[in-house]
């Protein structure tokens, strides 16, 4: 049985303004990979309500599971909630398990539960909650779409609340064989073994490092022994990569 | 006038699989912000035809610009360049122009220019070269979309070379200040400052260090007075902020 799919929607300018390298999708991606769940496709769209909704859309329609980031807090900018509701057609308002956690938290911390701060618990209409374990704003799920925070300590632990209520597949092998030698050079005996191997993915990743011209050779798949078998044949077309 | 908008296709599996962390897309948002040109959404997708085409078509009708990195080398796994062609319905072969830039770089450095590298002077019908001073093998622009190499420092100078050529709006400005609050305590003053300066993104953007909850909050836009206005009153909301 193939693993199941999933696609992440990063929402907000952060990244689109060249402002801060990515982190998130670097995280889900390895976390996804770990789980045998296959990462597909990644959208990252501003804080425009048709954007969103308009990504969300094509891409729950597409993939097994979606993942956001970003746009749940309490300030002006933060419209993933409404936006969420509105693609699915359903409402959204201010729900009472969402405020017990804020009150709670924020009567411990001794802070005011402000209208601002209330924003945080506009939850749309069906979703259940995704703990946040470090600062409690929850994220949510709703049908196949888990809705979490952009900052990375938050997002991660949405993402270890979500991943283990998750069906996973085989998690994905990958070994890696670096070759010093141009693509130019090992391109046909590599095809040769991508189509001696159609279960795995053989992936070529060129770099040039001081002038000289090599490839890591990735080898992934879901199948361990035969991951195994790609590398061993891999490493007798370029002995000289093995130390 | 607004600036010209633009997209960016990441095409790959590099990303999703979790093996590596994006530097070209880190790299093009902020080239595009010093040149006047928004980028507004990033799409990252694997080596799989139907997935470039699909996203390319979408993106190029929606956007000025479409710029993609990957998949132009001369392994199985680069498909980018057949691609494009599919999504452009125009035919593709080996090209009189590339081949020459490709035989005078392989004889510089004394590599045969064997059926692999051949596959790298593929390009579509009617696309124009973009000039790669760093291993030559060519990329190529047609209509609005740009396809140049996955390696970073090629990409880089690839971006290098087009940039120039293509017609900047007002670059766009950015200041930032760091405010050591929550931003449930920030976000209504905030938002009323977002409404007082609707040509500007206000954007809120949170994190939590040693238990300390904290927000940057970035003001953006093209115009430098107006720009400066908004920090002077945020400098004012937030007087502690101010060293």
């Amino acid at each position: 049985m193939p693993n199941p799919t999933a696609a992440m929607l990063v929402i907000g300018d952060e990244i689109l303004s060249g402002r801060t390298r990515d982190a998130n999708m670097y995280h889900l991606a390895g976390e996804l990979a770990r789980h045998g769940i296959d990462l597909a496709e990644v959208r990252i769209v501003s804080d425009v309500e048709a954007q969103i909704v308009g990504a969300l859309n094509d891409l729950r329609a597409a993939y097994d599971h979606v993942f956001t980031s970003g746009g749940i807090g309490p300030t002006h900018d933060d419209i993933t909630a409404d936006a969420v509701a509105k693609a699915f057609g359903v409402g959204i308002g201010i729900r009472d398990d969402a405020r017990a956690i804020l009150a709670a938290h924020y009567q411990r911390t001794g802070l005011e539960l402000n209208e601002a701060r209330l924003r945080m618990a506009r939850i749309p209409d069906t979703a259940t909650l995704i703990d946040n374990p470090v600062s409690s704003a929850p994220g949510f799920c709703i049908d196949n779409v888990y809705v979490m925070a952009g900052v990375p300590s938050v997002f991660q632990a949405m993402v270890a609340s979500v991943l283990p209520g998750l069906t996973g597949g085989a998690p994905l092998l990958s070994q890696t064989l670096r070759v010093q030698r141009g693509e130019g050079e090992i391109a046909t005996p590599l095809r040769a073994l991508a189509e001696a191997h159609p279960k795995l993915s053989i992936g070529s990743y060129p770099f040039v490092r001081d002038g000289v011209y090599g490839a890591n050779i990735v080898v992934r798949g879901a199948d361990g022994a035969e991951v195994q078998a790609a590398m061993l044949a891999l490493c007798k077309l370029f002995p000289e990569a093995v130390e």
